[in-house]
């Protein structure tokens, strides 16, 4: 009988954007001793594949680790895989990028480790049918998914062997079934569990088995530093691999390749690993599939069902999350910007153009990173500076696609397009320092405002919404412990702490700037942060007419107040404008009903300062500086004129500036949310809330002016 | 309240090879009373769909219909949507294809009714994210899929309205829900029930509901005919969605598109509708999977399940069905292979191999036509008819693309590609008359066999495999009929009568030609026929070595007899050659054990005479001829030197001569499958077994040579 064969891989990703000390502990505490500890086992042969975003910053700051992987690669005992560069879902960005990315790749472990990749890791385990295209294209003859994919189609626990053969557009790829079984118990079980897994399998005949998962297993996650070194575990595992080298023999998908045909021809559905499908939901569906995957366990029904049952596909966090969307679909547009550029300039063979257009796709490339998109078991889109690392590669690319489209630094001033796929345009405004975005079907809001000489998008917030996971909080406070037959990182107990419980709060609309709130006279501060205020116009979340007037942008609602005493048409208009660094929005407040309204009019802003508890973000109102005004504060700025930010650390200054004096709420807006370690609270934004007592008789007009100023002071002033 | 807009669609299609009188049943009897009706309620706005094969036949043999159509969509009552011309899967066929066959009916469209489709009707409602790129190219903003898409994105029955908008690489596409709860109800409930039920709908305060199916509901499905027309079911039911104009309208998508935003961005997950996911699964999980959900149905937990259960993707077919996947591979390399003469012959701008290119691409496109490469409710695949057009064209681009590629006429011999993406390369034999492709991974079987005068691949045989509604042939035989709330197609009963029972049988084995049986001395024809006999060899199914030596296939397995006496070798080389209409086999059988071996070598045979139980279909053995020898028969011709099959219809004449005298087992393969009106057996193939009895001493080795040949004598000496 032939030897198992057992393919051991390791998938090392840090995020771009990440924070240094992050990467500087992964790899000292996890890479690096791995791969260290496989040097010492010149007999065990494996995969490993390195994100792009960590192989920068390893380059970067120890390339000697890689030195070591290269050494590794060219003894024959490790092969490494390629993949989309800086570790996107492929199946989310544009086709072209796809394989601009893979090539990038390929290019440089060719360059760095004189290999050519054969196959390729899939980022997350995302599948769609049409990645082959671009897979094949780039020369990767097969990629290494999840046993779950098999069996949604049809191939059962005995069938899952070997590889098989899929295809799209005729062109072949083959495909490794990875198993959940070793995904579960690799290292949380005793290494010895492994050994009997695989001497089951091997005498149940089979051939193959995979076992590839992410490197950070081995140091990085909870409690696995002191168990994978300290405590040997990897040493052991690797040990008993040897030993067992009479039936067992570890081995690379290519090897596989050149040995045994695939198993057949297989059809996978648009799918990635169990839990993924279940993260995918919205929460009230997540909360519905939890439990029915609870009660088909408790009936031990699971397995049973389980080839049948899923949640959604990755794509669908797109649609959970309009900020995960909006980021998206910018994505997206710049990405056919730089291509049509590049089509353009191509045929003119500008190569100063041309060097633009480098730099504008590698950072649209940075942009495209998988991490600050969703949201499972880690932090990901609730991160603040994951997503801020996306705005900032996304506008670098709209700033050197800008270089080389308009080489006399004169941008369009206003134009109309439906960046974000909502059916309407959104109405898109420019300077050298600003680009303003507003979305007239939803509220006419701001919903993008990038600082350009920052690259820093002012108003990247999450809204605060319910998880699947927030139903831990609805219990009784105790400790939440699942029973599980392979306790792993999914099985965490998590402690749904009192604190956290009394900080969680749901908005009911997307934390937007210029969402124009008109609320009950004498509502409160507190009302604002508990979201308990009753709003009475239909104007946040609703559609605004639009138009553009030389070079400015008209929004229009002829909506309403309700309340009980009926209800009063009243109609807001604003116009927003853009020069230099200064966007100037200008309301038009008019009561058209036959009897007069009393009301707070508060347009709401969110500026998203990245982090809370920060001593260096301070407010200040008026011209009376108040200083240490820490993020987690919150308070009333009576009598403002003008009401602003300074950002201490990014050496920005913030302000809006009104008109007449205003009452101003400020507060954070704060998201609860899972990660490998338990809940945590992450700081969104900071809310402001100028508002004013409006009292108006029947075809009365208000007019409200709002200048908001971003400034990065040359001078030190700011910054003492 | 503004209106209830109420989407009407209709859905004509007739597949590609059926019969000419199904063609006129269905104009005559659904498709030509349905739209005359329509056109006496000019208040009635719908949207109909006829695919390229049903108009082609229409536009020959009764044009006068299309007028008809031309003079309601002139009028703006009905909404012509387009789609892939000969109506395939999108998401099976090549991206230039799909985009090729969407333009195919866009110009006829325009050529015909001067109007441009807005939309596209999704063959088979079968959805793959990738086949939003073609529909975008060319030129179509929406397609209509079932609202089951919808629920496996996470929406809500309530949010089932209007339309929501997706995305593939930045390009944007509407799509609509068709309302499943109509599908089922539509006309098998009295039209009242659609009048109650879009009634709720608005009052539920719905804008859009949806219901676009099969054209051949009204008049060609059981039982549809009298209902629809005779008993006046569509006449009320036009009449009554006129009597409730004051809050329902009908409109067409395009209206919709222009009165509304979308929903919201969706993206759904490869799948088709609910039933079509259980089709595609092999026979064991279909029974699971129905299992489940009776069970869920039964336990009033159906509906919380639904939108986390399905069974497989449309794709999986070509998993399911080998024999599917051998028409859709061979298709693939067909499309290929005009797409590399067309980029060849586009730059050299050769007129007269551009004119064999047009015509190789419209063949290639015929043979892409979904209906033979799956089944479901209808034979589909397991009609021999249909799977036969689909080889007529698929032959017929070949020798168009042979035309462009070799002027000379001179065809290459000899062979090496994986055509079937098993992982091994197959052998392709070629000359004129013939093509034969050989599978060394799959018993060196010859499973390809194009007799090109004819345009006839003689091998298109389909085993017969359990499917998962054989069940009903297990349960004692009475009437199974399921009780339901919504009585439609899919609960039609099927008696599982005697006479289908007692001739169900399954194939252990694909129904390929050259399939080397061994079998014990005394073997029967009834055991050959029973599939009850009993295979010493491992060769059927198992791979054999093969080369390619001066123009000749060489293929070789050193196997074994198994048998309670002990494991004898057996090596098994067979040559395969190709000259004009001849195919030489020529076998060479080594004993190479310590042991004699004594056996029946019995290579199998299976030619695919489109039909059984057929008068112009004859057997005939040695020099003489066996009259009237019908197909349903079967026997043994004895000490026989050549055997043959005489087609009057087609004018063709089969012949194996054998270079010594052997016995001759001959029988039909037949299947059991389930169509619109119940079970039903088809004849696949005929079953051709010359064998000898051979007894080896160590080291002997015996040679036997079989010539086959095909004739389409110009004489009429074989047709009187």
């Amino acid at each position: 009988m032939k030897k198992l064969k057992f393919l051991f891989g390791s998938h090392c990703h840090q995020p771009v954007g990440n924070f240094d000390f992050v990467f500087k502990d992964a790899l000292e505490g996890a890479y690096e001793p791995f791969f260290r500890l496989l040097d010492e086992f010149p007999g065990i042969r494996m995969s490993a594949h390195f994100s792009g975003s960590l192989i920068e910053w390893i380059e970067q700051h120890k390339p000697e680790f890689l030195d070591l992987v290269g050494a590794l690669s060219g003894r024959g005992q490790l092969e490494l895989l390629g993949s989309g560069f800086f570790e996107p879902v492929l199946a989310a960005i544009p086709d072209r990028d796809r394989l601009g990315q893979l090539e990038m790749m390929n290019y440089y472990l060719l360059d760095r480790f004189g290999i050519r990749p054969q196959g390729a890791w899939m980022t997350e385990r995302v599948w769609e049918p049409q990645v082959v295209d671009s897979l094949v294209s780039a020369g990767l003859r097969y990629v290494v998914l999840d046993d779950f994919h098999f069996k949604c189609a049809s191939i059962t626990e005995d069938e899952i062997d070997g590889y098989y053969v899929t295809e799209n557009d005729g062109l072949p790829l083959a495909i490794f079934p990875i198993s959940e079984a070793l995904r579960f118990s690799i290292p949380f079980q005793p290494p010895e569990k492994t050994i009997e897994y695989l001497r089951r399998a091997y005498e149940g005949g089979k051939s193959v088995v995979v076992m590839m998962d992410d490197g950070e297993k081995f140091g990085v996650w909870p409690g696995t530093r002191d168990l994978s070194y300290k405590d040997g575990w990897l040493r052991r595992f690797f040990a008993s691999l040897e030993e067992n080298s009479d039936w067992l023999e570890t081995a690379t998908p290519t090897d596989i390749l050149a040995e045994m045909p695939p198993r057949g021809i297989i059809y996978l559905p648009t799918a990635s690993y169990f839990s993924m499908s279940e993260w995918t939901l919205p929460a009230e569906k997540a909360e519905e599939f939890a439990s029915i995957v609870h009660q088909l366990r408790d009936s031990e029904q699971l397995e049973r069902y389980r080839p049948f049952l899923r949640g959604g596909i990755w794509r669908n966090f797109l649609s959970k999350y309009p900020e995960s969307n909006n980021m998206h679909k910018r994505m997206l547009a710049l990405s056919a910007r730089v291509e049509r550029l590049w089509t353009e300039h191509d045929a003119e063979g500008d190569e100063e153009a041309e060097a633009h257009l480098e730099s504008a796709t590698m950072d649209l490339y940075r942009a495209q990173c998988n991490c600050a998109y969703w949201h499972g078991i880690f932090g990901g889109l609730y991160l603040p500076h994951l997503r801020h690392a996306v705005y900032v590669h996304l506008i670098r690319t709209e700033k050197a696609a800008d270089e080389a489209e308009f080489t006399d630094g004169l941008l369009p001033a206003v134009a109309e397009a439906d960046i974000n796929m909502d059916g309407g345009k959104e109405l898109i405004l420019r300077s050298q320092e600003l680009t303003a975005l507003v979305a007239p079907l939803y509220g006419g809001a701001l919903y993008e405002l990038d600082y350009r000489p920052l690259d820093f998008n002012l108003l990247d917030t999450l809204a605060s919404r319910r998880e699947g996971y927030h139903s831990a909080f609805d219990a009784p406070i105790t400790a939440q412990v699942e029973e599980s037959d392979t306790p792993s990182i999914h099985d965490i107990a998590r402690d749904a702490n009192k604190e956290l419980k009394a900080a969680l709060r749901y908005d009911w609309h997307n934390r937007y700037s210029l969402l124009d709130h008109c609320l009950p006279v004498g509502t409160t501060l507190e009302q604002m942060m508990d979201r308990t205020f009753r709003e009475l116009g239909d104007f946040i979340n609703q559609p605004y007419e639009s138009k553009v007037i030389v070079g400015t942008a008209v929004l229009k609602r002829e909506g309403a107040l309700y309340s009980e005493e009926g209800i009063n048409p009243l109609t807001i208009e604003k116009t927003v404008s853009l020069s230099g660094s200064e966007l100037t929005i200008a309301y038009r407040l008019g009561c058209h009903g036959s009897g007069g309204i009393d009301f707070l009019f508060a347009p709401e802003f969110n500026f998203s300062m990245l982090s809370g508890g920060d001593e260096k973000i301070s407010y200040f109102a008026s011209d009376k500086e108040i200083p240490d005004c820490r993020l987690d504060d919150s308070g009333t700025a009576e009598g403002c004129m003008d009401f602003g930010i300074l950002d201490l650390r990014k050496g920005m200054k913030l302000s809006l500036q009104l008109d007449s004096p205003a009452n101003v709420w400020y507060f954070p807006s704060n998201t609860i949310s899972q990660s490998e370690t338990g809940f945590e609270l992450n700081y969104q934004s900071s809310v402001i809330l100028p508002h004013w007592r409006l009292t108006l008789d029947p075809g009365a007009v208000r007019e409200i002016k709002i200048v908001f100023s971003a400034e990065k002071p040359d001078s030190g002033s700011y910054l003492d």
